[in-house]
């Protein structure tokens, strides 16, 4: 039964602003001040999702009528009018996150989400993402275009840059031709319903059918596998928790629908004792930025750091315990994120990690957790690898203290899959070989491989990963940002065959559709008409 | 406990043909005669498949350390030896198969396979296939590499062409740079023996590591599953059964593993009465050929054919039954194919199709099945549109006979994903408009869509897509055959971020490694080198 009220928030679906389809509602809290923000949401139940459903096939349809470069300026506009909104957008996001309203919202995630849907734009502008593929010895073509709705579950920790209808997932679905259905995260609704508000208004300003955006906040954990393996459903893409994304993927999965995942990632940290002699004041700065920042709230926050037993390495690891234990404890994102960090603390320390500092709430009225630093031998690492690896999302990282190269790669060995894996070394090259030696074990387990610097900071490049092996996300071959990269996930691939010239898609035509657009023709990529 | 006996076929585990270790045996059916030939085949316990995992690993870390050009050195071997062997490998599978030795296996499948392994090797030797991404502004360099060991089940429809051991996907996945464990299909394991022992060699006169491909020819369900979803691991090609199929997805999925399927597809055929009244007798016999052509075992055999109910349709439909009736019945695969094309024609004649001609068993003493065609009508058949896209894999296909240009779409709507999906219209134009609407429903339901040719036959180009939406095949991105598109399935994505210039993979080094490789170099495709 609906008990739709006016006092509670109204969903987005076909267009229309409309009182949810809900049973229950809840509210948002403010990290700084641990109370409940008034705004109050609907939990929707089933006939939200199926009406955003339909709504979103019709879209679909729509869509596939449309040129792309229709898409793009809706994208555009969308990315102007997120710009203009940038104040409205950072306090709310303030209120919802605790994060700083400048320089990292207003000044920071903001133009990268812009910038983001600008990039995506540009993409489905040019149809490079297709990689359109012509063979006249057969009179085969083929490319990749719309695989239909997709719903996009953002994280809590990004509420623009990742938001479920502002974030590189929506940005690369919809300039994949896709309709989206956003699904908030329940810890910031109300910057996601601000979002959808512009989006919905860039949406009848560039002429796109009204669905192509449609925002609920929340849904019975049934009602989310019931959507994800959806007949209407094209794919899902969620970035969040680990245990609710394996609900999620099984769901989709069993349904045969593809569902891409950012789950759980420690980010190894290998640092060597030549990198340490050369330049340890340096490193430390940077490794202290990187675990810190943000609270340590990154998906590639450095959350394991190797290092072998030596005196440099104790100098180390006591200059960290100092800088950690005297920095201000940043506000984590949540009541549930305080949590979840304190408990994963104490798993490590009852699997035998040694507390250095830290280890506790802070009692400050916000959501807040000491800054932690734990250590543990490579030896006892390697007695429980599964359980060190457990995440500690936030200001928390673990030191794995090695004897010998040998004991380090042999816990690189035992790592799970990871998004970023990182070596310090000696720019001399003096301690190349045990380098090669780490990376040859590290590369296989991670998305992106660094040298001599930190994984935070993930460049908006054709050439970035932000991916990598289960379960730092679902699938090896794939990446949740960059262009064309993170576009080509939400694309089916169609191949012509033997279709007459008319009917063909402008991309796959003789004539190069934009003039620009690279093709890979008869073996070569060109910029060239066929023939 | 193992009871191997010298007359018990061996495996080929770690570069050693040695006695597997195993309970039960069986023995491959000689479909022309419907008895059992004489070699036994082991069925391997759990202790083959870890000895197998071990040696895929350490063969892999090998393979990393080795160039592109020494594995495509032994693919080219490889496809020589296979080109030398044509008489015993075509012996070996008539017998097991019943295809004809000339020219199916001997002059098309064969030639195939050996030219699928070396477009593969070209592709590996270029390294095209693994879309290296560079980023100057950034210093970000991506590319596709080893994803790990692979297992592949060969289906039993093309013991060449899509062998475990010599087919599409254990070609795609060598290029790739991983080892390959083959699973056989129980209907030809001495074939795919056959091919082994001549892989082994050529592994050998290349130098690359002996356990690169290896060979079990069955193990129980449950260690199946076991297999595709170990730790060690990389990913699984599998061309079979749907039901097979997903069980092993479910076991693969629940472990994050990559498994790219090949399932099942009735691959609709449409073909409107303007296309009737001006070529009926070509259509004929186009349909007939790609129908019966294999005995109908064709993964894109045209199973369900759609066609609006007049005149020029009664009599097409006439003249099919009666060249189904006259021409002679081929042999099947084996006796389970009998047994379950058997087995669908009844479901579909239960549902209420109605039989036309065929419809039973051929008392011949081999594994035959008489042509078979049904009809039913657009109306009967949205009454129950799951049950009547029953896959009757064989000689069997279904008519579906709509009132109306809407009710064939609604129809097409209703479809599953398929491999193919064909138009036939008339070549004036006349009917353009309905062809548009059919084509606009039919194209997001398959992974190839023709105009005025028949689906069999699917060439090795780099524009074709053998592939699909759920449960055509287990992902709608990808493609079985053709390259590079096939290899990039068996490839993990790994961002290269500030990492040193001397270790960097060849790939992403500035200079071109080939010179000709085409490289994305801060947005446009290049063979030059950077800078």
């Amino acid at each position: 039964m609906s008990t739709a009220t006016s006092t509670v928030r109204p969903v987005l679906i076909a267009g229309q602003w409309r009182d949810a389809d809900h049973r229950d509602t809840f509210q948002a809290t403010d990290p700084n001040s641990n109370e409940k923000l008034s705004a109050e949401f609907p939990v929707s139940t089933w006939a939200d999702c199926d009406a955003a459903l339909d709504a979103a096939t019709d879209a679909a349809r729509q869509l596939r009528r449309l040129p792309a470069s229709k898409i793009a300026d809706f994208m555009e506009c969308y990315a102007d009018r997120i710009d203009a909104a940038k104040d409205a957008l950072s306090d709310a996001a303030f209120a919802e996150t605790g994060l700083a309203r400048s320089p990292r919202l207003a000044d920071v995630e903001l133009p990268r989400t812009s910038n983001q849907l600008r990039a995506a734009a540009a993409a489905c502008r040019s149809g490079d993402w297709a990689g359109a593929t012509i063979d006249t010895a057969t009179g085969i073509r083929s490319c990749l275009s719309q695989l239909g709705p997709v719903c996009v579950f953002g994280p809590n920790n990004f509420p623009f840059a990742f938001g479920s209808v502002s974030g590189g997932d929506f940005a690369a679905a919809i300039a994949a031709g896709n309709p989206v259905i956003g699904k908030a995260n329940s810890s910031h609704p109300e910057t996601t319903r601000l979002f959808a508000i512009e989006a919905a208004k860039a949406l009848e300003e560039t002429g796109l059918p009204a669905a192509t955006v449609q925002l609920i906040y929340r849904t019975s954990h049934a009602d989310g596998e019931r959507l994800v393996s959806d007949p209407r459903m094209g794919a899902t893409g969620y970035t969040g928790s680990r245990s609710a994304g394996l609900t999620l993927k099984a769901a989709a999965d069993k349904a045969g629908k593809p569902i891409y995942l950012e789950l759980s990632s420690v980010n190894p940290v290998v640092i060597t004792p030549g990198a340490l002699a050369e330049r340890s004041e340096d490193i430390l700065g940077q490794f202290v930025t990187s675990a810190l920042m943000g609270t340590g709230q990154f998906c590639t926050n450095p959350g394991v750091v190797m290092l072998l037993n030596d005196a440099s390495t104790d100098s180390f690891v006591d200059a960290v315990k100092e800088k950690f234990a005297s920095a201000a404890a940043g506000t984590l994102l949540s009541p549930a994120v305080a949590k979840s960090l304190s408990s994963s603390v104490q798993k490590l320390c009852e699997y035998g990690a040694e507390l250095l500092t830290g280890g506790g709430d802070i009692e400050s009225g916000r959501c807040a957790y000491a800054n932690t630093l734990l250590k543990v031998s490579g030896k006892t690492f390697l007695e429980n690898p599964e359980g060190f690896q457990t995440e500690a999302f936030g200001n928390a990282s673990l030191f794995v203290v090695a004897e010998s190269i040998d004991e380090l790669c042999q816990a690189i060995e035992q790592l799970e899959g990871n998004l970023t894996g990182c070596i310090y070394s000696a720019t001399d090259g003096s301690d190349d070989e045990a380098c090669d030696k780490i990376a040859f074990e590290l590369e296989p387990k991670v998305g992106r491989i660094l040298n001599d610097k930190m994984p935070t900071g993930v460049a908006v490049s054709a050439a970035m990963n932000h991916g990598g092996p289960y379960p730092a996300t679902g699938h090896p071959g794939f990446t949740a940002v960059g262009v064309p990269g993170s576009l080509v996930r939400f694309g089916k691939l169609t191949s012509f065959d033997n279709i007459r010239p008319n009917r063909l898609p402008q991309l796959l035509q003789d004539k190069n559709p934009t003039g620009t657009t690279w093709r890979l023709i008869d073996g070569d990529w060109t910029q060239n008409k066929v023939g």
